[in-house]
Order: C-alpha cells, then structure tokens, then sequence
C-alpha cells in the first residue's frame, strides 16, 4: 500500500483503474502534500537571502512546520488505503438473518469511522498548510510568490476533495451523533479556510 | 528532468528544495494528471457494470481521452522543466554593454515564450479534463461519484496554478501583444473552466 514509493506515473495510472485504492481520499493528500512543498519551497528560495535575512528566521520556523505537514499528508495517502479495505470487506457481508444483518450493521458502523477519520486528518493538515501558505505569502521571496498561489490552490483542491470523502462515510453511519459532529467539523473547516485560501491566491494573483 | 518516474515522495521532497526545477508549472501538470485520473476511475468503476450498460460506450469514450489528457499532463511536468531552464540561464546574462543589453533582451524574450506555453498547454489540458468531469458526473457508477468532485477540485487547481506560471512570464515580455493576447487567453480560460468547475463540484457534493 506505499503508494508514495512508487513512481508519480504509476500513481497516476493506477488511480485511473479500477483497483479499489487508491481513491479520493488518498489522491486528496497527495495534492495536499504537493500543495505544502510548493509553499516549503518559496521558503528554501528565500533562506540565505540577504534581502530577506530580517525573516529568515521566521520563515525557518515555517519551513519545520511544513516539512511534517508534507510527511503527514504522505502518510496519510497510505492510511487512506489502509482503512478503505475493511470497509470494502464489511459491504460484502451476509445479511440473510438478523443475526447477520446485525453484525454486518456493527462492522460497518466501525469501519466508517475509521474510514471518516483519515479524510478528516487530511482536512486538518490542509487547514495548517493554508495558515502557513498566508505567512509565506507575506515572507516569502517575490521572485518565487507565484509558487505560493499554486501551493494553496493545490491545498484547497485537497481540503474539498477530502471533504466529500468524509460526507461519503457518513452518510451511511447509523451513528447520527457521531456523524452529525463530524460533518459539522468538516464544514466548519471549509467554511473558514476555504475563503481563506482564495484570498491568498487573489493576493498572489494581484502582483501579476 | 524524468520527474514522473521519480516515486511520489521524492517528487514533493525535490518540489520542496530550492533546487529550480521542479517548480509551480510542473506541480499544476501533476496534479492536473492526478485529477483526470479521478474521473477517469469513476469510468473505469462504471464499465462492465450492467446498471450502466446503456452508457458503456459513451464512458470508452471518455475513458480513452483521460487517458490521452492524462498522458499530455504527465508529459508536460518534463517540458516545463526543460523549458525553465534556458529561463534561467537567460536571466543570468551579462548586460554591461548596450551589445549585451539587447542580446539579453532577445534571448529572454525568446525563453518567456516558450516558458509561457507550456503553462498554457496544462491550462488548455485542465480545461478539457474539467469538460470530462461534466460528463462522468452525468453518467459515472454513482457508488464513486465523490471521486468526480475530488478530480474536478484537481483540475481546478491545475488550472489556476499554471494560470500563474503564464502570468509572470508575460509581465516579463517586451512584445506586449504576444504578451496581451496569451493573457486574454488565460484569462478567457479562468472566467469559462472555474466556474464550470466549481458547479460540478456543488452537484456531486449535493448528493451527500
């Protein structure tokens, strides 16, 4: 399942099968990862700048914190993975009795939440890579500033992306509570850092 | 500058470096990929289906043009390298004689264009994959159409990324005609595939 390993061809290709991983969920956090570098990225173009020495320690600062972003959200394209098979299974389970259509029930009720939970992650580290895109943005060299509007396009792509991928779990969850709580952390997210990152685009936008 | 045959993780990492290439144009034609990949899925989860059969052959069809624009963008991660490359060294040219000045002039020139293009190619190829989103948000397996939304979000971003790689090489380019006319072109792009894009999305997340 180290679908990173592999080449950026082959990821590409075997996404566009019919093999059941990766999806959504696992691309999403690949974009996101993209999306974060791009950002790191303007800070390695402008560390060791003498023009840009007053916030080179801020912008080391950022960079530490993008460069575990990157490997989370790297991370997370296998976890995606991971918890997609169990899910996968639970729907072919018998459902013939109620005793089986009770257990059927309950193994699919803890595979949606484990499978709700690694989207929702992701979100979570494409929310910070948008507050750190905002700082580099400000800091960063100018020279490399359009590189910081690819990186938070790419940040927000895999936010939304991620989004529906939570829904889709919930959804089915007979767990009401649980899902209701979760679609509501996922639109609260979206509702303050999708905004957000189109600001940062347009204002990176407005120095063409 | 084979970028696509590197693994995943090494692509982000070297992304993230200083090294010049690499940069924002090669991300967008990346991610561009990864997101017609995702509709291409949806057709691929969609073929051999038999609740699907009265649309088999219009899902070949589309099946068969992700994979040429899939093919065109992973092609185009290497050309914005190559092309980035005279760019720099263009920049680096002496100017000290009025000889100089205009030599460094010309060749600069010449680089923008060609590095102006290649963002372009990935802007017409986004383009034309968001028009395929449309139709396999119509016509994809329901059970993976959140993968439509997460592609579209992709491509979206492909979009407007290189949409940037565009705009600050034509800020650069003395022919201000050749310079206006690519920018209208983008700019053309941007007002018809965002919002095009942004309406598949809200139809595939409405169904959650």
């Amino acid at each position: 399942m180290e679908f990173i390993k592999g080449s950026c061809e082959s990821f590409v290709e075997v996404l566009a099968s019919k093999a059941p991983v990766p999806g959504g969920g696992g691309a999403s956090a690949l974009v996101g990862a993209i999306g974060t570098a791009l950002g790191n990225m303007v800070g390695s173009l402008t560390v060791g700048k003498k023009k840009y020495a007053a916030v080179e320690q801020d912008i080391l600062a950022l960079k530490e914190k993008a460069d575990a972003l990157q490997g989370e959200l790297l991370a997370l394209v296998a976890r995606d993975a991971e918890v997609f098979e169990p899910l996968s299974k639970a729907y072919g389970l018998p459902k013939d009795t109620p005793e089986e259509q009770a257990e059927k029930t309950r193994v699919m009720e803890e595979a949606l939440k484990a499978a709700c939970q690694v989207p929702m992650e992701i979100m979570r580290a494409c929310c910070r890579a948008i507050e750190l895109h905002e700082e580099f943005a400000k800091k960063g060299a100018a020279i490399a500033i359009s590189d910081v509007g690819c990186g938070v396009a790419c940040c927000r792509a895999a936010l939304m992306g991620a989004s529906l991928n939570v829904f889709i779990n919930t959804k089915s969850m007979t767990d009401r509570i649980y899902a209701e709580k979760a679609n509501a952390e996922a639109h609260g997210m979206m509702d303050k850092y999708v905004p957000l990152a189109d600001r940062i685009f347009e204002d990176v936008a407005a120095r063409f």
